[in-house]
């Protein structure tokens, strides 16, 4: 795997014409529930979507951009299940590694992941209610699914998973480490978006536990993906003389956060930070790249 | 406790005016997702409602014959829940019983009931999708709540649960268990709703479990409701003589099941059938009455 | 009754545990018809709410800070007047007090109030249409309302009424009256809003009317509530030297204005001014407090 | 006026090409609101359509038989009125006789009539809420309308009323005779809906005081309608005979009713029934012709 | 003809009470279909109106200042021409010179022009999809309308069509020179919109069509309405010395090139802009008037 | 291609796991616009689903039994083109062979395809308005699909398309021609819907042209479906004896029908019925198999 960059030359990602997939993403799709214009406490109606921070890269290709993507993800066969699958459907995203789990009729063995979401308005701050514990996707252990197949054959030319679906369980970030590995076996490029959310990181370890995982995947990412929280809360490095005066969004402290980034995973062939407002189902922008191959 | 019911003696009722509430239910309130029209699997708005198999019959009373209700069940404090008490409110049901249960912002320790659910249409059999794992109402333990202001000082003249509330986990019938003694000792009428469902006892027991501890109940119940299948299903009463041929329905069955059920537990007062399909939130008719005070 | 304030002493409040309600509102509840984001005269649909002047500090009271609220009102018992008790539900406020007047079918005799509301939008005004002309609560008179019921035995600490219900009929400023008297004689404080509408009073007497009125409830006032149009319209206080190049809103303007209305009516313990756009059901902020106790 | 009718010819109407309107009719139209799926009593939000038992005739010859018709009638001049002609201009009955009337901000003085309807489900009756008194219609009065312009020089083929806008008040039985007049002579045909509704009658002297109305106004109509609960009702003509086991709906039994109210009223050039059901906005199909020109 | 308009004398317009109608405006009516705060491409259902930019003018006319106007165009007749027809109605223009064409049950012969309008958001423009090919209007030729009926014996007071009308295909020009001629015949005002709509010229000979057809019909003019894209792009004036540094908006520019017109076609009474944004069904402003009998 | 079936021998398919298609089919898509509950030709709303006789049999495989399905059609590249789109991807069948075609603005050189319907309620029949003259599909001509693309390396194991197709123009027969015969070159099964349809061959040559087009491509086909009318109407088949006494759907007419249709294109392997109602986008149940490899 060390061999798999070189300082200085480009990425080599696999030929377009070859590959069945532009993407394959691995991460949960949750049921979101929008009251639209009203408020959730008061609200009779929703609408729904679905949504999640690793599908949307997948959505978003597909649907502004052309490219075939799929999903690596698990539902519970039900209604709502169901439900999801529609709307992974109508996403455009290939549903090929979508798994199935049996329903056990309550909710109490596995469930679907469900996302209520509310907007700001004016002084108002937007407002979620994420109820997505004891998912069938939480539930996913390594050899569940196989990854040779996901990735060998010229099926993928790249992988996208993050930090989101890492702090699902226990054993998420288990299947994540297992599916980067087969993605470099086969050659496939890996990125990973560190997007670190405290809530769900709270009730298994906390940042510490976050920091632990993030750090023993990195070393398989060859693009790392992230905003300045995320690099100091998920991966750990300070930025040197941050203080309330000084501006985290100051370049030259990111400069040498990334600086740090690099050194300590050498492995990195781009470093680049997203918007974080750009994660939604519908846009998907990567924001203004900061490191490639040697260069800011 | 055994001089509650003397035989031939109506059933003696806390005089209305001295008394808060007319009925103090114990159970959970979920959230109701209703397609409307549409499929689940393949709508795209919801509306929203509140029900519970033990709620219903508080808000019934309250919204149809105007008597004074109380809830008692928890919820978790997030936007979700209040929906639900906002739906409570508006069911005129009195919540100082009412527990919120602080959110972990993700649904893993502590999460609210959900219901979805779909009309059937012609030939379609109605369909539901509930998600009521790991709830805050199913981790109530005994010692949660103080029973004894509850039920004490002329409170409350009837107290109402059942058997969803009953499979709801572990903790849950000694909850149900305590409140029960409590009412006893305070004067206050004790019914139980058996409703038995076999998906809910499904991951913790089944049905040995379910008559296990339906049957430890039993002896703390006055007014005992449900129809034929919940008691065979859930208590274990055999109707004699059941074959193929020989419809459970018929009215002579009936009547010797209720013989074994008032032979094995002489503290019921009353044993009713209910109409299954009366359980909704809107409309609460009690079924025929099969038997009060010795007489069918 | 002269002796309930003594200068320098603070308001005496009774203890919130011995009290079953925090507040009782007297005053309309209307229905409100809203065309959402369209305009009322070409709409095709009205979502519907509830709201009133006096009704709106109860409500906001019960659902932001979680005080037990009661509202005194009539209804006109059919489909539109369940409709406003079904939203009164929602609003959490309790409906002991409330009471049904019998429909003759066509809305002759007695009605519901309603109001058409249209929101305003960039440089439209909000606009709305009342239709609260003949209706129940309008033709509510001395004796019909049990006052010592609704003050007496530390029911209520705390008595609301105010301008708008005055401005209904000519009985209900005596209904005002009554209920004051009463709830002084019990010990409850008394709230007035001024809340002076122009278009309430046109055809009942007139802004003269309207300050016959309500300086004949003024002495009964514990807490006087209004802007500075209402203390200059609903009770006639000039504010010296106001002319069109100075503004009233001047607080040493509002000062003097105060100071003539103590020195009028030395039984205010508390003045204060409401911000107008407050007065909705669903937020209710008091404004900025402008006397109390001899005190700015 | 006498001369009019000649046994044996048939009814002379003027040349359609010569007139304006086919069709010019005289009551009110109400604004209706309609919950959809749901009840009133807990709906949240309705559709609006405008409807009236005079105006639907003249709605739907206009767009169901492509007739030139216009309404005669009154409208505050506020919102709620602007959006009754809203749907009035899409019902595409001519505005010329619109009377717009101040409005006084509150519906004190005057008011626009609503009709809050709600559909039947199966063994559920529909159900209505009428909120119809002190209306700007309800207050036309004889000098009110001109006539004479109305129907003079050809501009009206037909005049339609009946015992609805009959029942609105004391005044419109005034207002609805001299108009009947004026038409009579400018050679207008003359129809009449009897259409009893005993709750407009109720607070207006009941149905002594509607069959005096329609007896008065009998004489100047040459097309009754009605069904045969309206002739037994509000004209007072008795079936011989009739008892429990006899059917009032038996053709000979009818025949014989009819007979009466030709030989009470030999100006009827037609008498005819009106099926109930078809008096909507959307559909106005006329009855079985029973009389004309002495055939039944 | 060329004693139509004599320098410095305004324009005769006949006598308002004289007319049947003060506008009968000559062009396409479209079923508008609206996905409301969506998007097009994306939405789930779509809100319907009526809408053209000859007819808004004579919807304005009518909903905003309660003239008598009437459309002459064209439908299909099935249910789409039928729905456009109600949403006429709902207008309040008159539909005596509306022709409905047969329907051949696909939209092969002759179809009803839609026009789906998206809102713009922030930095979204706002987007349309107009479907108009091979509607009923377009196929209008001369001698399908009996213009003498139209504007003879007084019916109207003015007519009204435009350079949408006559880009809609070979013949729409010619019907609206014949318009143009006859109301000329018959004393009636004329005005024309140029509002140049590049999209619709494309396929029928493109600007230099326009310019074309538009310099036909200018010398039957009266009131010649266009901003200055209009006057540029339709009729072919060139605003001398205009450069990227200056603004056509000038209002020195714009005089010039009125001065222009008027030299041109000395027919012109009335030069006028219009704002574009005031082409709406529900808003119609005349803008900014330019030029007036000889005064600016 | 005459040794393609050999009698008693069955159908020989290629083996699934070899293929990447389990059906493509050829046909239009268009945007079905839905009043929901009220009609056409009053509504104010339409919902949006997508549809299309050949296509939905693609999507029924897609969604009902999981099968992969792709669709050859062709859209204009405009919002609403998009929009179905967006609705095919929600159907899940695969866009690889979507040809996007030019928008020209207004749809005069080509559109997409519109189908207005509106559900039949009691005695109102069902009711449709369709729009789909010059749609880009109907434009598609022969050597605009590279059908050895679609066919060869065994991309498809099942070729479907039918008698709409072949009758939205003159040259949509020669497609369907050139498409079948790429099939059967590559040994895809051939499968065919006559599903006649008189209006939309009204214009294009009637029953006359439709059975010379369907005549001219049966012998291509493999698996030939339609109901009693589809062969009497669309091919030309009599049934013997069939007068009005005598029931067409007579098993024993329809029979000799299939043997006078296996004569005339001994080719056919299957021939079969279809229901008529099972043709929408969410159901498509194949019909009672009449006739295959010689057996009814």
């Amino acid at each position: 795997m060390s061999a798999r960059k070189t300082k200085g030359d480009p990425l080599k990602i696999k030929d377009k014409a070859a590959c069945r997939f532009d993407l394959v993403a691995l991460g949960e799709v949750m049921l979101r529930l929008d009251p639209g214009e009203g408020r959730i406490h008061t609200t009779r109606s929703f609408q729904v979507w679905e949504g999640g921070g690793e599908y949307n890269v997948a959505r978003g290709l597909k649907r502004c951009f052309g490219m075939d993507t799929a999903i690596v993800t698990a539902l519970v066969d039900n209604p709502v299940g169901r439900l999801v699958q529609d709307l992974i459907y109508q996403g455009g995203v290939d549903q090929s590694y979508l798994r199935f789990v049996a329903d056990d009729g309550v909710g109490r063995t596995a469930r679907n992941g469900l996302n209520f979401t509310e907007r700001g308005f004016g002084v108002r701050a937007a407002l979620g209610c994420s109820d997505r514990g004891h998912t069938a996707v939480s539930q996913l252990k390594p050899g569940d699914i196989d990854w040779d197949r996901v990735f060998g054959g010229d099926e993928a030319r790249w992988f996208h998973t993050g930090g989101i679906f890492a702090a699902l369980s226990e054993t998420t970030p288990l299947v994540a480490k297992e599916a980067m590995q087969a993605a470099r076996r086969h050659g496939t490029i890996v990125s990973y978006d560190l997007n670190y959310r405290a809530s769900l990181w709270k009730s298994i370890g906390g940042q510490a536990r976050a920091r632990e995982v993030n750090r023993e995947l990195a070393p398989l990412v060859d693009v790392m993906l992230g905003n300045e929280e995320d690099f100091t809360a998920a991966l750990g490095f300070e930025v040197a003389g941050l203080d309330e005066q000084a501006s985290a969004l100051d370049p030259e402290n990111f400069r040498r956060m990334i600086e740090q980034a690099v050194k300590a995973f050498p492995n990195f062939a781009v470093v680049a930070t997203t918007l974080r407002q750009a994660r939604t189902a519908t846009r998907n922008d990567w924001g203004a790249v900061a490191y490639a191959d040697g260069q800011l």
